[in-house]
């Protein structure tokens, strides 16, 4: 067995044998297959694709270049969610404890934010306090104690997606339906949730630029995990704009207390409150009404008692940024159209994300909207609000807001899309 | 600028720009563009393509990254060959000192073998004391003092193909059209011949597998050298059986000087005209017959001044392997198939040829035919001779012959393909 052979065949559009996928990812991982030749069979994935055979494999043989868990030792059945990643997608704060409070354990173990999508972890550091890094011990007792837990996954995880996901990502192959699926799918089966729901994003802040790509991502993922005893469920879901009215770390983090506190942008509750309705049947538990423990505040006791186990102040005023520029509308009309591709793109220069890897993010830094597609907006009036603590920033952000919206005259008829576009389980 | 959005136009299918092209091969040559990106942009170009607008650019960024020799101090027109690569291909050998004697001069950069196919250099190295790295200085004087020079090329000749080549090499993307025409001609371009003659090689012991491939890499090329300034033509030759009776270091240089001496076998004496014509024509010599400068032992003379310039020994014995295995025909008849690639990897397996760059090749291995397709053969007669100093490969060279041969019963009707299939100017 050699790399240039497993390259050709799939250079060639052939399917790759089960000793040549388990191959591939061993050598990867141990340093046998270079960098160079792996990322080689990465673009000819991407450009030629594999069969669900192929994938299922690969999932597997990531799986195995790694640790798994379980949870089998917890009272409560668990149930994860994961996000293919947007703009102000800020859903996991809210939805994993309010999910909790229903009665299912939620392991979230998530990432930073790379690129012009948040990170969950970088949101949750804004919080005083705060830590992301928790051995396993630490997590499961935070989990047991709680009910719920958010944070960095452990380096013993499918460390062969790790190390492929760091590569894909500075060579141009991290757009691959079959890539990302096995990643995605890999990490989840090797955390051993019991159950899992995919928040499959769609439109032009998304990977997944249309519907379709969509759909075969999520029944892809879908396959994968059902095939691997995980029950799975994925909602497809509308990102042609940001979620909720904030884009960045501690602006997302209070709007996501507002969502625990009862209040919040409407779109953020009817999303928390589907995914919530789904983990909980996933995990088949039937009679709990997650409308109910964001009104009564059960959820918002949960989000204390997590942010606390991991060193959290939950009541220590949140970050703000030293800077605000207001961005304000042009006409007077109906807000048609507010990009979340354009949105997140400024929320990342202003400082909310990073370039790379190494590089830090601003705790206060973002963008505030002040209307939503569909609502009504006044000429001179704000329309969004810039944050950072660099005001040198404000330019380079506001380049990417030239064509981010659109005001069409009074009375226009316009429909926002829905929220859930699809669901595929 | 950056790496990413290069690998992506590519992937995407879009056509690189001029200064795309001119910085990722500029910003590669410098290390600032990784191995890893460098390989996923071949494997995209590989399985995308690139149009000619797109190669002559890419060319000249990697005639751009080094050095550009030129010959117009000499008093006589030169003229280069280049070969694609084939199984008991030594026709170098004589065609540099017969051209020569012709009244060109032949400045040869050649290269080793890697894989299945032999290197020009290998061969020579099994001349006692001749030496392939000469300065540039050496190289000019011993073209100005014999007419015709073999060595190696200098490492400011098109440093970014040689860094490219050797990734290719591990990467899966050797078998790209467009990657092989840049390579091969930003060497010869910076090289600095007045005209080049390409031989282009199709059948089973060749890169290009069918006519159809080897036409497009010609014309690609041809076009190439004519843009720049060179008179180029492409011959495409047969390589689904091996050129001459040998493939191997020392048996090659022995079929040669027989060559140069008048004798030798059909093929490569045919080959060798054929290319020396065009050789000449193309550099503007009208009135020499080479068939004569092989008959009158003028050829002769200018090889031994050559290979004595570099430090060899024209007369000395050449090396011979320690020990000998025939293969014998298993019936009698008619042989109508010699399978180039398969008596390739059996002289590569017997120590002819190197797996890495930096493994040694054995002077005396390789495998010596006795009959050549069309020609009758008698069961229990001897087919093949393997040559090696390691009796332990026998078995291994032996398995790559098992199906190397047909033989028809006597009477079959048979006609051998010819020797040059196609003209490209």
């Amino acid at each position: 067995m050699d790399a240039i052979s497993v390259i050709r065949t799939k250079r060639d559009r052939g399917e790759l044998t089960a000793e040549q996928i388990d191959w591939v990812i061993d050598a990867y991982t141990r340093g046998e297959v270079a960098d160079e030749q792996m990322s080689a069979l990465a673009m000819a994935i991407l450009l030629n694709g594999m069969n669900r055979t192929e994938i299922a494999r690969w999932t597997a043989a990531m799986i195995a270049s790694g640790e798994r868990m379980n949870f089998r030792a917890l009272s409560r059945p668990t149930s994860d969610k994961h996000s293919t990643g947007g703009v102000g997608d800020k859903i996991t704060l809210p939805l994993a404890p309010l999910v909790a409070a229903c009665g299912a354990a939620v392991p979230q173990l998530s990432g930073r934010g790379l690129g012009h999508t948040g990170g969950t972890l970088d949101k949750l550091e804004s919080i005083p306090g705060w830590r992301a890094l928790l051995s396993n011990e630490e997590m499961l007792h935070v989990l047991d104690s709680t009910g719920a837990v958010i944070c960095a996954a452990g380096d013993g995880l499918a460390p062969a997606d790790k190390k492929l996901y760091a590569l894909r990502d500075v060579t141009g192959t991290v757009e691959a339906i079959p890539l990302i699926a096995s990643s995605i799918m890999s990490k989840k089966i090797a955390e051993g949730t019991g159950s899992l729901v995919l928040d499959v994003k769609v439109g032009t802040g998304a990977f997944m630029k249309t519907i379709e790509d969509a759909r075969e991502l999520a029944s892809t993922m879908v396959a994968l995990g059902t095939d691997n005893g995980v029950k799975t469920v994925a909602l497809l879901t509308d990102m042609s704009t940001p979620l909720g009215l904030t884009a960045g770390n501690a602006l997302e983090v209070r709007e996501s207390v507002e969502v625990l506190a009862g209040g919040g942008p409407a779109d953020v509750v009817e999303l928390t409150l589907a995914l919530a309705r789904e983990m909980l049947d996933a995990a088949g538990i039937k009679d709990a009404d997650p409308a109910k423990a964001l009104a009564d505040g059960s959820a918002m006791d949960v989000w204390r008692r997590m942010i606390a186990a991991q060193g959290g102040a939950p009541d220590a005023p949140l970050p703000i940024a030293r800077e605000k520029h207001v961005v304000t509308a042009p006409s007077s009309g109906v807000l048609t159209r507010l990009d979340a591709y354009d949105i997140g793109i400024a929320a990342w220069r202003l400082g909310a994300g990073r370039a790379r890897k190494e590089d830090p993010v601003q705790a206060g830094a973002g963008v505030e909207l002040h209307a939503k597609p569909g609502e009504m907006v006044t000429a001179g009036r704000p329309l969004l609000t810039l944050h950072t603590d660099t005001p040198s920033r404000f330019d380079y952000a506001l380049e990417s807001l030239k064509a981010a919206y659109d005001i069409a005259p009074a009375g226009t008829e316009f429909t926002p899309n829905p929220i859930v576009l699809d669901r595929i389980a």
